[in-house]
C-alpha cells in the first residue's frame, strides 16, 4: 500500500509502505475511511524533532476492523472502531487509574503511521472502542477527532479541573486548543477565554463556546486575563502549545490554587522552580490518556451533541498529503482531513 | 522586648526589638509561651537568601491573646490561639477556595518575627484559630507544630492526594518531611516510604507511621522506590527539601498519573519541561495554606490523637536562640523549641 512517509524536514511523500499484517496475537488490522494530520506532526516535519530515516507518519485513526489476532476477544471484524495514539492494554494498574497513555505496555502509534489506508493496531481489545452502529459518513470527521485532537483537548480541560460555573482560559488556538474550548463548554464552564489572534480560529472558538477572545500574548495576555477575572486569574488554564512562553503564560494566567492542564508537547521548556512554588497552581499534563474518554466522546458524537469535526477546514485525498502538511505548516489550515 | 534578630550569615542574636502594638484595627497582640526555629529559617541564616539589614526572625507561633484592634470581632483577649505563617483574611475568593497562603491580603509573618515573647498578628479574625479551652502545657509543642511544620507536611500530603490504602514516598527527613509521614498515616496511607539516612530521623519516621526506609538518594533512591512499588513508582510523593535533586527525585519516584506535593522552598530549581510532560505526574505545592487545616489539626492535637511536637528534640530558652540555629544548621537537632 501507499501512505505518508517523512524523508526529512518538509519532505513528506505519498510513498510505498509495507502492508500491515497481524504481528502479535493481540493485534487488529483496520481499514481507514479517513485519517488526518496533527499539529504535533509538524515538529518532525519542521525538523525540530530530528528524522534520521524514512518515517511513516500519522497516529490518529478510525476504521473498520478487517482482521484480528487469535488473542483478541472483544473486538470483531466488521466493527467500526476508534483508538488513541497510544495503544494500551487497559488492564494494568496505570490504565485502571485512567492513564492509558502511560500503560505499562503502551505502544505509540507514531511508530505505526496511520496516514495510510490500513493500519495495524496493537493491543486491540484494550486500545479500540467500537461505535454502537456503523456511523454515517458525515460523522466520520468528528469520530476521527476523538482519536486525538478532541481527546487531548478534553484531557487538558479535565487536567485543568474545569468545573461548572468556572472561568477557563485557553492558550493556543490550534485544533487542540479549540477543542479544549469545546470540552470546557461541555464541562459547564461559564466563561471561556480563548487566546487567539487569527480571525477564523477566533470564530471557531466562539462557535465552540468561547465567551471572550484575548489577542494579546505573553505578559500582556496575562494582564488581560487578570483584568477579566477581578485581578485573580482564571480558575483553569488549558495550555496547548508547548513552548516556554506558552507554559509561563498559562501558569501566570492561573489564580493561586487554580489548575493548569498542559498538552502541548513540551519543547525547550524549563520551568523556574521558585516562580512555580509561589504561583501555587496545580500543574498536570502530558500525552493525553484519550482511551479514558473515548466511550463518552464517541457517545457525544454519535448523538450529535458535539461537532468536533469542524476543526477540519481542509479535506484532501491521501495522495496529496504533502500539500496537507504545507497548509498546516503555513497555518492556511487549522487541521487537514485525508481521505485514502 | 528582646527577640531573635539576624544580622548576617550565621549571626543571629537575642537582641532588643520594638514592642509590638496594634497598628491596624484588624490586628491582635499575642504573648507566646513557646516559639521555634523552622528549616526555612536556615536559608537566610546560611546566607543563601541574602540579609541586607538586621531582620527579626521567626514565623511560627501560638499564644494567649492580650489585645485586639477595634475591628476584631471573633478573637477575644484571653483566648489561646494558633495561626499560620501567612496572615489571611479568610474571606476572599482565594481563601474561600482554601489557599489562604495566597490570600489577596496575605501578609507573611517572617516580616514580623515571632521568635519573641510577644507578636502582632495581622488580620486576626481571619488568621487565628482559638483552641476550645486553654491547653495544658504539655500540648503546647504540638499546637505550635500545627502553625507551620505540621500544617505544611499535612498540605504536602493533601497536595500529593494521599488516599486510604495508597503508597506514599517522602523525600526529605526534616521536621516537615517527618510530619508529612504523620499526615500520610492519618490520611490512611497503607505504605509510607521515608527517604532518610539519619538514624534518629528514621526512628521518628517509623514512630510517625513509616513502613519502609530508603537511605539511597537521587537515581538510586528512585530505583529503590520503583523496586518497592512493582516498578511503577509511588501513588503520592511528598517533597520537603526544595532543591533540584529532591524535586527530580520526587517526580521520578511517582507513578504516571500520580501526585507530587512539594513544600520545600524552591532554590535554584529548573524543571525540564519535556521530562515533566512525559512523566505525566500531577505537581502541586507552594507555601502551605495552613489556615485551611488548622481547625482539624488543633482538634487532633487537643484530643491527643497525634503528637507532632515530637519533632522538637531540643528545647532552649529564647535567649539561647543562637545555639538553636547552630544545632539545626549542623543537623544536631531536628527542630528547636524556644521558651521565652
Amino acid at each position: 500500500m501507499k501512505g505518508a512517509v517523512l524523508y526529512g524536514p518538509r519532505d513528506v511523500r505519498y510513498a510505498e509502505r509495507e502492508d500491515p499484517t497481524i504481528v502479535e496475537p493481540t493485534d487488529a488490522i483496520i481499514r481507514l475511511p479517513a485519517t488526518c494530520i496533527c499539529g504535533s506532526d509538524l515538529w518532525p516535519y519542521r525538523g525540530i524533532d530530528p528524522v534520521t530515516q524514512p518515517t511513516p507518519m500519522g497516529h490518529e485513526y478510525v476504521g473498520i476492523v478487517e482482521e484480528v489476532g487469535s488473542a483478541v476477544k472483544k473486538i470483531k471484524p466488521g466493527q467500526f472502531v476508534v483508538g488513541s495514539f497510544f495503544a494500551s492494554d487497559n488492564t494494568c494498574a496505570i490504565c485502571q487509574a485512567g492513564y492509558q497513555s502511560r500503560c505499562v505496555q503502551a505502544e505509540v502509534m507514531t511508530q505505526i503511521g496511520t496516514q495510510a489506508p490500513r493500519a495495524r493496531i496493537p493491543l486491540a481489545d484494550g486500545t479500540l472502542v467500537a461505535t454502537p452502529d456503523l456511523p454515517s459518513d458525515d460523522l466520520i470527521p468528528s469520530l476521527l477527532a476523538t482519536s486525538d485532537v478532541l481527546g487531548t483537548g478534553w484531557f487538558a480541560a479535565d487536567a485543568a479541573n474545569v468545573q461548572p460555573g468556572s472561568t477557563v482560559a485557553v492558550v493556543g488556538d490550534g485544533a487542540v486548543g479549540l477543542l479544549g474550548v469545546l470540552a470546557a463548554k461541555q464541562m459547564g464552564a461559564e466563561r471561556i477565554i480563548a487566546m487567539s489572534r487569527h480571525a477564523p480560529r477566533q470564530q471557531l472558538a466562539r462557535e465552540f463556546g468561547a465567551t471572550d477572545i484575548v489577542s494579546e500574548r505573553g505578559d500582556e495576555g496575562v494582564a488581560r486575563i487578570k483584568d477579566l477575572t477581578g485581578g485573580l486569574g482564571a480558575h483553569s488554564v488549558i495550555e496547548a502549545v508547548g513552548t516556554q512562553e506558552s507554559m509561563l503564560q498559562a501558569i501566570r494566567a492561573t489564580r493561586p490554587g487554580g489548575y493548569v492542564g498542559y498538552v502541548g508537547v513540551s519543547h525547550d521548556v524549563q520551568l523556574p522552580g521558585e516562580e512555580l512554588f509561589f504561583a501555587e497552581v496545580h500543574l498536570f499534563g502530558g500525552p493525553a490518556p484519550v482511551r479514558r474518554f473515548l466511550p463518552h466522546l464517541i457517545d457525544l458524537v454519535c448523538h450529535r451533541k458535539i461537532n468536533p469535526g469542524k476543526v477540519f477546514d481542509l479535506t484532501l485525498p491521501l495522495d496529496q498529503v504533502a500539500e496537507g502538511y504545507r497548509a498546516m505548516d503555513e497555518r492556511r489550515a487549522i487541521k487537514v482531513l485525508l481521505r485514502p
